[in-house]
């Protein structure tokens, strides 16, 4: 057994109290490069680092990070979580007064449904305000290890709750003003805080038929990578200087992620030059012991810990480095110069959050509890939460009209959730407002009762008390689905079906014959067809998880207070869809056993489409730009090399594309103007469409209009072919705007074909050393070792 | 919506005080038959019924009955439980106390391993003994759902906990031995307690890969169906009237078995003769419900009660049929008399345990609290604990030899276990006896450090504080495994593995090199080779869910203070297996997709065998029988026929065999008799062997013999055909003691085959009625459509 196994983090680890800031004046390296402001972050850094010892070196490798005590550098916790409001097992909330609660915000999955990308760098504005505010405090770090960004690829994903969608195009611009707000602006001298895309990359297998995350080698294809997994991150990396990365529990074609220089290294930091001093990436927590076991990619605990930090992790959530690095320094089997270029990165990520300087000069070291959940924080909890919410199906009844002589019947088992509200990763809200909350606001009757239940043994029992509630109500509205019960972080789902028991109770309900509306909740979609195509139910939303005012949100938008405008960020496959393809099974396009995945792909009939989302009213659309019909693709070219671009998929496409937007019922509402791209231009399989560019436009009064600017960018128009170029093709394309459309804009490109983007080939022969004892210890469930057809590397 | 929906029942539906019992002495019935003791159950229990109007009737189909209050009748529950104690929803602890405990035994699947079925009925004996003081004191019901007695097919399954094991003999044995210690013998005019054997029929998968329970068809070949899923339910009904059935969640072969008049008229009524008033069968907790949703078997929910009531479902856990047959019967969807038939067979059952009678003449009603938890009580759960314990790997270290100057660690989530111990279905045991408990109590010193954990983020810095603690230790011992977090009602495994995070503690516990035991906790096998190869780890148990005393057993054991006789009662299969057939393939034989099930079948090579059970000592054995080696089938037949056994397979099989056994080392132990029926009579293919009887002998010293004698009968040598006829074949066959065998005899029946048995055989054409808008709604996940090659019906 190795010596010097860290035994002092072991005082640490349990701790959630925060150290103080390091002290650059009166403390021990006051006259130390790390403290001169005029230096820049790296320099200041190095400056630190050369003073530590291996020990000392080696103790700052895990994310509870002892510090040096003899330095004056105090404690630091890594590990901070802000996924839709400050939260996570390092947040330390007060028990009562300042510091107990914060704004909670929806879930990523229903705010993405609001297509609007100036609402989430306004909420991750407020997020990164209440982190400082809590900072401040002593309550919580400054990395915050969200947002969660990989592509929701299959709807029994447990965690597709955290992303906004399936669309990688959707998320690499939610992404994009996600980071913005959570960042700041990159001419600030000091971050807000620092955000971390993850899980970098493929990962989106909790617990599938015996493939739990910890070992899961995700199968994926060199273009699915690069045209479907990969986006959302290169917005991240690329793009949005983001700050961190967290890499992933799982393997990609066979090599677990934390420990692939191809990802970290070669696409990361090479191709898309993240190259900053400042920015680091994580381990996904114990996601470097997984290395060793189950993955069994390392041959020894000490390899393991080694080969990760080679590879580029820069920071290991647990205490694997820390407890065997030393082993692996005794072996030889890593050197001080990579340790030391991962706490360079780790301390000039500080220095760039003001951590060693005075506070005096840091706006953000200013605030106080008074910038917590503000009145203009709350209003936005409740703005994200009405501007996500999807109309399904109305005939008509909706908005109810109420008066004081209307009997609400309200039942489902979310009519009156508390913590579902906020799902997964949440902190403690400000209050918890339920749809029976917002109906008992309302001035009329309302008739609640408990149930149905479905999870539990007897549950028709607790159905009982529903009947004379709902004989009682002129009008009934249903809200039940699913929760952190069936998809969560660990849990995937073994249905997207609803249960018989809910069924049962829609649809005696239903028998009433009384106007009747449901509220579909939850992040995966279930199958609402039984409910869409019964002819007693009047109306079918979406909620997804609403945060803290969500019941007001959707009582708002039933009673016509407010408008909805939300688009599904996902498609609602039927149930059957689960029966076609392994949950592991990566491939997008449609093959032998498998029928596609995603909008772009699936060859059978959704139940509702990724975009659907209806009004209280009717729009039209125009296009007012004066476009061309054809293009010459060398013309294009020309005129992007002049344009100096970096990258040539980010060149504009002309001029951006003006759409008249027209309401033309008399329902003032919002509008998703959702512009796709569709024709066969470059090699088979086509997909259907292709989302290049979304507006939101707000609050257009009947007979009145709006036009959106779409821009687009060659990126917009390439495709990545079996390699992973991204390739422009001559051939027909339409621009379609909405999923209907509601009108088509159409034009050639010409000449020959051009590759926009070269993307870098993965190394061969790329084994892991292996465990021994273990050969074939490790295995997923029946039925889920099929392997799409072609893989990248 | 139908009225008179039994809202009655709302007000006691989340009750939990118990009525009293009716008052034959003054009560309104006091001149009724019911109350005359001269009368059979059945004519007390028809004249009770034919006082009822129709709704009371009604009211009395659901399992919490409202009683008939202006007949004296008070309110009844029909569900308690007694798994392995008094336990369940219905049972109400006192909060300090007299009843606020009882006796907690360990889980059946680790009573099955004893093989001792005078231990079991010695269990039951307390379980009904404890279970009538609590009913006294108006605390629990007098009708316990117990036992689980469905077969442990697949090593996924969550409650396999909850059998005592995978082979169809042993479990049938058991049952009869358990029946006996909770109803009591027949001869008694009282029954302690009835019994009710569960879940009827083909039970055995929770919540796998989209299957739900719910909606679970079960595709069972007839051949099967006789042979494995059904032996134990024909104990119980036919050979040791059982007093209730329960029909499950699952369809087998598209019929939801509470509607399948197959099931349960047709075999358990007809065929197995279970035709006394007092018996009747309850549904599983919403199985009536489920009927409707999701099997969609009946087109409407009046329908689904109605289809219940007429197969043969005399109580309805929950209150499906009390709320729906109002409706059924204004439908003329079922008649009065079927709904009396069950009704008689309720207050039959009742009469049967002296509920209307008066309790000075009743033993059973005069027990106190004084019966509960008595010292012989704990001693036997001590005892059941101990006998259950299977060693399978020991390098000699085992026994240790401890002195106070030893230095023991303690490790593993299992090591400071309390509920853990209980598993499911538990009540609040006397105390809970961790390994750490036990250990604290010898005159060592002893280490723990809690950890490693494994389902949580992050592990690793739980592991921190093992190292010192093992360094400080001069021997390791590791519990640990799994729990009702992988394992349990409604949740199947996804793997039969160690945790990668487990084995990485122990693989660094084990590089120590000091003597290194490991307990393996949990009902379902995990794949133990990388431990059972690991040279540095010196000896390996497996406990089970082991009680209220479990760890004080272990500890006993690994110190010597017992010796190990336990033997697996399930196969231990590698991990690989759960890739090798979908948990929704019920044939046992091996084919295309499957390589075979249980010891008899299984193809592959197990970890650890069904029956592997080591000891402190060897033990030799050899048959003392004069024993002929042929036998002529005709022969057998007449001396059958000739004693006037009704049903032939029970006939005997000449004289019971005499295997003495003679413990040839120097450490008294118990051994258990196992004896196989191998050869390759009857249709190709053969199983490798089949356990066809056991014996447990006790105490046995160095040196010295003792005799066990193995009783066999005609169905031990027969084999079931593809229509589910138990068959009588000529040719060779060989009785092996012991898995190794320790030795053998070979004998030959001769002349013509002969059917023991004719099985009936199911009806055609037995299709639901289906409810429209729901074609393959509710479906199962990716890879569980496999079909078993040939379907009887």
């Amino acid at each position: 057994m190795p010596v010097n196994r860290g035994h002092l983090l072991t005082l640490l680890w349990a701790g959630s109290a925060y150290a103080l800031f390091p002290d650059c004046v009166n403390g021990p390296l006051k006259n130390n490069t790390l403290c001169n402001t005029s230096a820049s972050p790296a320099e200041r850094a190095r400056a630190l680092v050369s003073l530590y010892t291996l020990e000392e070196k080696i103790n700052a490798t895990g994310s509870t990070a002892p510090g040096v005590p003899r330095l004056g550098i105090p404690p630091y916790e890594w590990w901070s979580e802000g996924l839709h409001g400050i939260a996570g097992p390092f947040t330390n909330f007060s028990d009562e007064g300042d510091y107990s609660y914060s704004t909670s915000f929806p879930q990523p999955i229903l705010m993405g449904a609001a297509f609007d990308d100036e609402l989430i760098t306004a909420v991750a504005t407020v997020i990164s305000t209440e982190a400082r505010a809590f900072n401040n405090a002593n309550r919580t770090g400054l990395d915050f290890w969200t947002p969660n960004i990989n592509p929701f690829r299959d709807p029994r994903w447990g965690r597709g709750q955290e992303t906004p969608g399936e669309d990688p195009y959707h998320l690499s611009s939610y992404v994009h003003a996600l980071i913005k707000g959570l960042q700041g602006d990159a001419s600030d001298p000091y971050k807000r805080v620092v955000a971390t895309c993850k899980h970098f990359a493929g990962y989106d297998v909790e617990s599938w038929n015996g493939n739990l995350r910890y070992q899961f080698d995700a199968q994926i294809s060199q273009q699915d990578l690069v045209e479907y997994y990969l986006p959302p991150f290169q917005s991240c990396a690329r793009d949005s200087n983001v700050g961190a990365f967290m890499c992933s529990y799982n393997s990609v074609n066979g090599v677990p992620t934390c420990a692939d220089p191809y990802l970290l290294q070669t696409i990361l930091r090479e191709h898309w030059g993240w190259t900053n001093e400042e920015q680091w990436v994580t381990s996904d927590c114990d996601a470097v012991q997984n290395i060793f076991l189950p993955h069994q990619w390392s041959s020894s605990r000490e390899q393991a810990a080694a080969d990760a930090l080679i590879a580029g992790t820069d920071v290991n959530c647990g205490t694997y480095m820390p407890d065997h690095l030393p082993s692996a320094f005794a072996q030889g089997l890593v050197n001080e110069t990579v340790l030391d270029q991962a706490l360079v990165r780790q301390y000039s990520s500080l220095v760039r959050l003001g951590y060693f300087d005075a506070p005096e000069n840091q706006p953000y070291r200013q605030l106080g509890f008074e910038s917590v959940a503000t009145n203009a924080s709350q209003q936005l909890a409740y703005k994200a939460a009405v501007e996500g919410i999807v109309l399904l199906k109305n005939d008509g009844v909706l908005p109810l009209s109420l008066d004081s002589s209307t009997s609400l019947g309200l039942f489902g088992d979310w009519a009156n959730a508390t913590s579902d509200l906020l799902g997964n990763y949440a902190g403690i809200s400000t209050y918890l407002h339920s749809p029976l909350w917002a109906a008992q606001q309302l001035n009329v009757t309302v008739n609640y009762a408990q149930g149905p239940g479905g999870q539990g043994d007897p549950t028709t029992g607790s159905w009982l008390s529903i009947w004379p509630a709902a004989d009682a109500s002129d009008v009934i509205i249903y809200v039940g689905g699913i929760n952190n019960g069936v998809e969560a972080e660990g849990m995937d789902r073994g249905s997207i079906a609803w249960t018989g028991a809910q069924l049962d109770v829609i649809g005696q309900l239903a028998q009433q014959g009384k106007p009747m509306v449901v509220v579909q909740m939850g992040g995966g979609q279930i199958d609402s067809s039984p409910i869409a195509n019964n002819p007693n139910i009047s109306a079918l939303l979406w909620g997804g998880y609403p945060g803290q005012d969500g019941g007001v949100a959707i009582l708002d938008i039933i009673t016509g207070k407010a408008a909805p405008a939300g688009r599904l960020p996902t498609t609602q496959y039927p149930a059957s869809f689960i029966n076609e393809v392994p949950m592991t099974d990566m491939s997008l396009r449609p093959g032998r056993s498998n029928p596609g995945r995603t909008y772009k792909w699936y060859n059978g009939t959704a139940v509702f489409e990724f975009g659907t989302g209806l009004h209280y009213t009717n729009f039209t659309a125009s296009i007012k730009s004066n476009t061309s019909s054809s293009y010459a693709i060398s013309d294009l070219m020309t005129i992007c090399k002049d344009s100096n671009a970096k990258y040539p998929d980010l060149c504009s496409f002309g001029a951006p594309v003006q759409v008249e937007v027209t309401n033309t019922g008399k329902t003032t509402s919002d509008y998703v103007t959702l512009a796709y791209l569709a024709g066969n231009f470059g090699p088979a399989p086509h997909p259907k469409k292709s989302l290049v560019s979304y507006q939101r436009l707000f609050a257009i009064n009947g007979g009145s209009s709006d036009t959106a600017n779409l821009n687009l960018t060659l990126g917009s128009l390439a495709r990545v072919d079996e390699k992973g170029n991204k390739v422009l093709y001559p051939g027909d394309y339409s621009l379609l705007i909405d999923n209907k459309p509601l009108t088509m804009l159409n034009f050639t490109l010409t000449g020959d074909q051009v590759i926009l983007e070269n993307w870098p080939q993965p190394p061969t022969n790329r084994t892991g050393k292996g465990v021994s004892g273990f050969e074939g210890y490790f295995v997923g469930g029946y039925g889920s070792d099929q392997k799409p057809v072609s893989i990248g590397y």
